[in-house]
């Protein structure tokens, strides 16, 4: 995209489970000089990040939609397109954010149903299961990964429980924390919806929505008796204009955030056609996650996630102090050695626990930049310095 | 904020109605590395645009709302804050952006009546009285500048109108093409609400939904007798957040677009801080809108608005093609002198005419970029290209 050179300032380490670290080419991307949103220059930068998001989702038959927001405003997008007042819901609730989808959902009028597991697990199989035999949902939602308690969902496992019990529900995967850092097989899987914002594992500055929809999700969009029940958030709006893009014409409903296309193209580009494969990349993920929560474990520290290993996200980890410890001890130490991590944020046992993001540059990128060694080697020091003996 | 070296990459330069070119340091701003939303270092960036932007509005008793999104996420914040289901809204209609607020408003419920000017005028002050004492209305919005007519509204005549006539109503300003290039006194004139977007004149890029609401509108919000009617635009769930950030403190929601927020703060402190003071600001807009209007009119042509000096905009002007041209004759052509200016936008007559934006470094920096002289120039050169002779 440019030629420019281009070294972000430096800054202490952010490996928080988003926003993450950026690349530099992806900032130099935002800071792209002001262009037209309907020049023949961007429309199609605007294209290939639709196309690219297809690949990262394994969907070539999915629908992206791309707009100004937050992963928060993809849930507006199911709740006012894909499912209409009065119409019921099923929210898989495996912490904070669980929550906030049944508010979201219920704003619009759906009428939600929980399933709610305890702090550090998710719903079994066989729950949703038979919740999905006594009720017809026309919406199921899962949170891929609970930012706020490390928490990995069974994305395969749903989408093989919906396509035998209950077909006609529309599947939607919040991946808010999990795109870009997660395998997410779209299509194979039977996933209806994927949305997302691009500070998590998409590698740059937040404040974009990111959605997918699959035939079925855009067929029950179709079939509404009533007009979507938002503006901003109407896929009546967005559609065209998303189809005008990819065809190399534009179109305007709201201007779009071209700075920030401009990065997720750059950052997309990466993810799809530069080294590693996106495969390797979630196997990369894999075995940093492996890395960080071995050596927690080694420290004799607890995950919030019953079992880490297993149900644990490989982007980030939730991590319990040790008995005694509580936040003002550790993370102070550590923004001293120039790390940020994240308090923590589910509200029941908020101060219990801190998080620590381990997604894009930071793992990818991890032989040049040598951030995870740094991070595990500083939180080792910083839990010695205050007090904390293994 | 930063000491780095920064200078955008060559490119065409940018004078339609927004996006508009944008300052070096703000581009570098939206560069800036990845940081926490809740990060002690971000809040009080944060906390300072809430400030800056009351400086920019004088109205220091109105509270701001800052998310991602663009000026169209600002009317579904009118549409489902200020105004219940089936109340009134009045919609004074000056162009496209008239029929879209009204289409918003009914989106969530409202029952609006428009006043529709003709293409190129607004409605008249007598026109809007009338109304008023007609039927009560909880709400009247007008597009200050329409940016599909480059049409200029009387926000202060309407703000003494309401205040006459209506002072329950809820005066709201759609300020999308005229915040930082056109005088806007939100207390002293009574304006309730003033909504509006980065790109435009606050020079920062596209991304952000920018809101001002007095306390007047802050108190039919608190009346409201059902919840805010949308999820990503709820007061309910921003005011708390603006007001943490204000404080110094930092909440959660939905992810601030940090880089923009940088950027944007960048941007604001030029304004309020900066050489011109914002009062200079605004009359160095009028004179450069003089001018180029003045050379629009010597060389025989028309614009949209129908007394142009008086009723046109300060940011932008729309000039009709001379007989026999159309877009493809001239905006090719200036293409070709790097200068990218905008095709009409008003579906009625969107082939007539073509918008040329004027606002921000663009006006303020002209005397060392020199984008109005050559602006102007081109504009010429190209129509003698397409055979036009004033």
């Amino acid at each position: 995209m440019s030629t420019q050179e281009f070294k972000q300032a430096p800054h202490k380490l952010l490996v928080i489970p988003g926003p993450i670290e950026v690349a530099d080419d992806v900032l130099l991307a935002n800071a792209h000089p002001a262009m037209s949103h309907v020049s023949p220059d961007f429309i199609p930068v605007f294209g290939d990040c639709i196309r690219m998001l297809r690949e990262v989702l394994f969907a070539p038959n999915s629908q992206p939609v791309l707009t100004a927001g937050s992963g928060t405003l993809g849930w507006d997008h199911v709740a006012a397109n894909v499912i209409q007042p009065g119409e019921d819901a099923l929210v898989l609730n495996s912490g904070y954010f669980g929550d906030s989808f049944a508010d979201c959902l219920e704003t619009y009028g759906a009428k939600v149903d929980q399933i709610k597991a305890p702090i550090g697990s998710k719903p079994s199989l066989a729950e949703v299961e038979e919740a999905l035999q006594k009720k017809k949902y026309k919406v199921l939602t899962f949170t891929h990964v609970d930012t706020s308690t490390g928490v990995l969902s069974d994305a395969k496992g749903l989408g093989e429980v919906v396509k035998r019990v209950s077909p006609e529900t529309i599947l939607v995967l919040d991946g808010v924390c999990s795109v870009g850092s997660e395998e997410i097989r779209m299509e194979e899987w039977g996933i209806d919806i994927v949305l997302t914002a691009t500070q998590k594992g998409l590698g740059c500055p937040p404040g974009l929505m990111v959605l997918a929809a699959s035939k079925k999700a855009i067929a029950a969009f179709e079939k509404r008796t009533v007009p979507p029940n938002s503006y901003f958030a109407s896929w009546s709006r967005w559609l065209p204009v998303m189809k005008a893009y990819e065809a190399g014409t534009g179109a305007y409903f709201a201007t779009p955030p071209t700075n920030l296309i401009y990065a997720l193209h750059a950052s997309l580009t990466t993810i799809t056609k530069g080294s590693p494969s996106i495969e390797d990349r979630f196997k990369q993920h894999v075995a940093a996650s492996d890395k960080v929560k071995d050596f927690i474990t080694s420290l004799g520290l607890k995950q919030l996630a019953a079992d880490g290993k297993k149900d644990g996200a490989h982007g980030m980890t939730a991590v319990r102090y040790p008995q005694g410890l509580k936040a003002t001890d550790l993370l102070p130490k550590l923004v001293a050695k120039n790390i940020v991590v994240a308090a923590g944020l589910h509200k029941q046992v908020k101060d219990e626990y801190f998080r620590v993001g381990h997604m894009g540059v930071t793992v990818v990128n991890d032989k040049e930049r040598g951030d995870l060694d740094y991070l595990l080697k500083s939180i080792k020091e910083a839990l010695a310095e205050a007090g904390y003996k293994p």
